[in-house]
């Protein structure tokens, strides 16, 4: 229920306003040498407040191991770590304790669970992404010979309009955004901006390519490699749809259109299949696509539901992002490498 | 690695061309009076040569159960199924014993395991999806208060033009392309007919909807609702994208537009979220888009790989489809009633 | 609920008197040269009706592959088996329709199910354990560097007066008995049969020893070694104890006594410990111990219940066991097999 | 790897002389107003130092809750905690960095995993299992009407005579040994001490029953009742063998002897089936025995092993205990918790 992946496990706790958050990385091998600092630069990536384009709310995000890692290397065992709340602010929350917010999960878990921890979303505060973030930057190391690589491919209606072969990855942060195309960079930082002064929020997706990846990762039936990543990525939480390889697009093609044919090598001359064929990786780019809803929070009078079933106005307060797009990046990475790894170790 | 579910689980086996298909649902609450009826029926509505759009492959498909019933009720302990494969042409498929065809598992499966059966694509043969079918319709007799409807809402590109609430539902099963709106209808399946004429192939869109559902079913972290519905979806074979509620649609909305203001009853006014909030169902209309890439097996000389290294010209013989989509429909729905009935016996 | 095992699981079905029993094997490796006598033969170590001392329930017991072998090897798909049920006599179960059988599940699986297949105890039938040994004997093929080698070392009060070591491993099938010791064998015999002319049944225990282990087998915490051997022996269906190297033994030992002290080569000089430290295969023999208890269903008159809560006299018929134990030996060996092959895989 | 449970699943980590030990307890109902008081008592039972008789290494053990309570009541959510380990004196182990010890999980650990936290056995500590105790403890109170009772029913030779049902369990806390027996009691410390003044160690055994035990409980085929008790049981270090109702003794025993006759209420007349039938309880208590292994590290000189395969000689230093059996009835107590409260959240 708090646990992704089979061979290697991450199970996490943490509400956004609680003591700290954290979780169980079990199943990573034993004596990886661990780069911390790569480990802290990805928390940093997805911490609030760096830049202008986010939510301002300060947290410090530093990971504390507490196993499962003796003398910098892993151990073989489970590797518990946690991540201190230090801004709570939840007297920010106190006007939404008796009210669900639309688009929200308050609602829901009401109804679920009967009590719940409503200071800034509890449990279901994005702030959990900032677990797989750490489980995910260990996951890299697992599998340091493929190269995973997210980024900002359309905010609101403004779209990279190249093929990722013609992106220079190493540009993704080299703006606040994360996208790797200086110009459409440009256009949906100015974009954010400007939905951000109305108080409001956007949408966008996340493209991300894995490259470098063995042949044979994935299982045939139901733990199809394609079938994993998506499941990932409807995990986070604004996510509404994935795509790979040709996607969509390809429900609109013809089979002479959308088949790769084969190289004498085994590679293939086009790649519209992803890199996957049957649920398992043919050694080709895997590449996908994330959709990312606007936030549910404005800066705007919105009407809400109490729990007494009146409907009354409300206006956001609070530390929230216009649009969760850049700092979705990491944590789309994150999974990607969690998911990868997992299966490169049942190999 | 051949199981799907949590606390619902169905484990398959089956090869196209093997002695028998089958699988075991594990989970099944005692005392359900099964329609064995309505199992047949759906098996039917996959089953291969029921029109003109389809395979001419003749498989008579009935299931036969072998355990877990008693004097026509489920007894709680674990239902064995299996289909007998009774028309295997395995000659159709010597051609292809050392060859990889495009944009199939052939490479894929030869590279990972080494040993394959090779005949009619051996465990990755959409055949395998009889098996859902069959735990599919019991498991729609467990959440029988739910309705769910798929239908086919594209074929290359003639979509229908419509939401969802304005078609009929009862007329999806009115024509052999499975889409509920005449009109569209008639032009997918002139689509079709052409493209099979061309020896070609085409993709297209399902789209399913869920109703009347319980609040609550859902996990909030990796177990969201929309994340098993994504995997279960990208489970099938040719499935290349899946997105609900607003779906890609949603990444290029603003929030104001994209949030859904309450009733007073708790209810939605617009469900641009897809009837889940936190991963969490809130009561609405669950709804979802899959994408189908046009089946790779075509009428036509293609180059295919030998498995010395050598690009042969090769042509598809057997028999197959021009497009999945419709043969698709009950699969996806079968796949949601097993992912939804899974949560509902969670709670 | 119906699945043993982690990365090699076996999930199962079948009642005693449906149309067949069987399962499916996933998670095993391609490529294995499936040698199909030695499975058949496993089968009729456990067959009704292969010795004087045990039921005379005749069944075929042959075991029929569907899927995940293809020319003789395995293809690492799901293995799909099943094993009809040839000689079902259902009308000896007709007047336990009604009846509550004392020690037997008829009760407690009536208060949990609310329906059930009576006949012959449906799903709680050992006849279950065909499956478990048709699985052990693939198991057994996927590690065939180990040595398992069960045996009867007790019947009633009889017990072998030996240590393993001075035991002969290959005499163990050359009595009814399963016992290597012939002195024993012969007065474990006569007093079954004594037993049996009484219409009395009677326990026992098996012994267990495997041999040349790899080093490293199980993992430290909750999925150890011993405890996944225990799980699976308690999962037999008369087993009421477990206990490995020394066992109940070492509850009354001082340390000095019972640490078994290193060679240089990192064996030890005794094996108290049986084969196991810390959960992990220390590469010196495992070897465990089993109590059956006897079996329920006397030829004897017994008071039973009723479902109308009447307390009523009730005598077995059909056909059943003095004594389970020389017809549970290769059951042993199966689910040891089974656990052990799972383990190996998972390294 | 590092989880126990099902539906109510405990995953845990930490090692022995590490920052801290800790779990995630997943899958606890919402709504349980939990005594945090009851739940420190359970640590404290546990707790070294607590009496003369056990080891006098002096920790804390305040359990700090990180999640998923919110004003005192569970929310449903995974409840993350954490216990510091505040006394690590790791230069005790110093001595032991480059030495396996006798009976010790030092050599399967390196040869397992290559790199090993050696410090007071690192994973393979018995500190482990504060972390079950604080997770036992809330399943306890998830199930308030189970009355779970276990007890120090043997040290070395010396035994309690008296069955069960004879004892008053609320005498178990008014001595060291836990042992509700008076008379027993004070032989058991008279011989603990003594052997701890040899510098030895010794076994014993720990009796558990649990009453008032729902009818329904367990699964038929590989998650029976007994089953999970027993790998529960084997995965407490010490442990050797585990037996329920009669145990060993039915192995002996003849089916005339051994069957419990029902009342006409469905309860019956004996217990010798220990209220398990067919996997699944029948409402009567719920007993079984677990036997420990005397600890390994003694206060004596023992040939050990180096890393270059040189015998040499040690003696254990730091703080252990000379019988493991009074600070495991907790340990016993909680894995029982955990069990029932898994399937009692299951059915």
């Amino acid at each position: 229920m708090n646990t992704l992946g089979n061979r290697l496990k991450l199970t996490t706790f943490g509400e956004s306003h609680g003591v700290a958050i954290g979780g169980i990385l079990d199943g990573c091998p034993a004596g990886i040498d661990l780069d911390m600092d790569a480990i802290q630069m990805e928390l940093n990536r997805r911490k609030p407040g760096q830049s202008k384009l986010v939510t301002q709310r300060k947290e410090a995000d530093e990971v504390k191991f507490l196993s499962g890692i003796f003398e910098g290397k892993t151990t073989g065992t489970s590797i518990g770590f946690i991540i201190e709340n230090t801004t709570q602010r939840s007297n920010d929350y106190e006007h939404i304790k008796d009210v669900f917010r639309p688009s929200h999960a308050d609602y829901t878990y009401q109804q679920k669970y009967g009590h719940r921890d409503y200071r800034g979303g509890g449990r279901s505060s994005a702030r959990e992404t900032a677990n797989w973030v750490v489980a995910g930057a260990i996951a890299k190391q697992i599998i340091p010979q493929i190269q995973i690589h997210a980024f900002t491919s359309s905010v609101g209606a403004i779209f990279i309009d190249k093929p990722y072969q013609d992106l220079d990855f190493s540009l993704t942060e080299s703006n606040d955004v994360r996208c790797p195309d200086a110009a459409s960079a440009q256009k949906m930082e100015s974009l954010i901006l400007d939905i951000k002064k109305q108080g409001d929020t956007i949408g966008g997706t996340i493209t991300c390519v894995a490259q470098h990846i063995p042949v044979g990762l994935g299982e045939p039936i139901f733990n199809k490699l394609q079938a994993e990543l998506a499941k990932a990525m409807l995990s986070i939480n604004a996510v509404k749809g994935f795509e790979y390889g040709a996607g969509f697009c390809a429900a609109q093609m013809k089979g002479s259109e959308h088949n790769d044919a084969f190289n004498a090598n085994g590679t293939t001359k086009t790649n519209l299949s992803g890199g996957i064929q049957g649920g398992i990786s043919n050694g080709m780019d895997i590449y996908f696509r994330v959709a990312f809803k606007p936030v549910a929070t404005l800066m705007q009078t919105q009407e809400a539901l109490d729990t007494q079933g009146n409907l009354v106005e409300m206006k956001g307060k609070g530390r929230h992002d216009a649009c969760v797009v850049p700092r979705a990046v990491p944590i789309v990475e994150a999974l990607t490498a969690l998911v990868l790894a997992d299966f490169y170790l049942q190999r």
